[in-house]
């Protein structure tokens, strides 16, 4: 996975969202490297609605990264 | 989905949080894409205080995001 | 609800912790509009200890947000 | 309560952590303004690690405000 | 406790992740001032695997704060 | 563990991930030193959906402070 993310830097707003929902499931890969494993959980937490609130919340925390990483992306908006 | 985060920038704070709400949504649409199922869950959180105290959490880490992109709508506050 | 939040910035600490707690609340009532259900829910979750420190979490986080909006009030204290 | 906090600023980092706990605490007290069942509750959550854990992490994050709103404290420190 | 936390430079980012977990286990004794209340419940969520996570995102959040006081141990760095 | 964290630097993005995984991890085995109850405890949380996206945030949380601490690898990307 050396290579899975060469910048934080994203042309606009939407692809850093994009980005940061990435960023939320590769720790989850990392602590769970078993796919079927996860395949196994998936339904259940998308039919949870506490889960996908909280899988939202990991999206936010690193979407203010990647917005400030790229100055809000201030110059193009 | 390419065009519907054009910007952080809104005129107004209030804008901002509208703004912030739709950034929380768009993670649980993509963690559960089926429309169905996220109207089925709907009734069930939206009736369950911790749930909406958690998505509450969410909109808040999304706001601080879109508030410092705005600058806290310095100039015009 | 298009004039609620016309400034983030307040004359003090203590009005900026108020209007933290009025943004925690907003999202709740976005995700839940039924005034009646969310009466329902009040002493519920105003008896639940659990509730009352993840309400006090998200006004943490909006509180962060008007703090630094305000430059943490510098010039007034 | 409407000069309960005339400042962030503190002289210390200690002092800082302890203002970290009142703010905490305050909108506990927003949410259940009954004295009497925020008594009622208190033995209950402070026999419960998860409790104790979740009120720390409010504190933790309004210390970010506060030392942040101090400089950390940088001049003294 | 007056003079529990002098500063919150540390030398290395090492010793700043201490000071964090530190910062985090104040709270907590705060809270539940009882020693041996604190003694009973620590081989509970010693083993419970949520508890664990919950202190790390609290020494989480401690460290950013300590990082940023240190500039991040840019200079040393 | 003295050594264990020199720098916050990384010359790469996906080494500051790989450095916030193991600050999230190193708080667990501060507060649980013993390593065969760790042991025990991983396939329980590896298997539970909260507990993987529990760990997702704690690592996004200290993903924002290295990301920061490297100015958000500006220069290089």
């Amino acid at each position: 996975m050396e290579n899975w993310l060469p910048s934080l830097k994203t042309e606009t707003p939407a692809q850093g969202y994009d980005l940061a929902v990435k960023l939320a499931r590769v720790a989850v890969k990392l602590t769970q490297p078993d796919a079927a494993e996860r395949e196994r959980m998936r339904p259940e937490y998308a039919a949870d609605a506490d889960a996908l609130i909280a899988v939202s919340q990991v999206v936010a925390t690193h979407f203010a990264t990647i917005a400030a990483a790229n100055a809000y992306w201030r110059d193009g908006a």
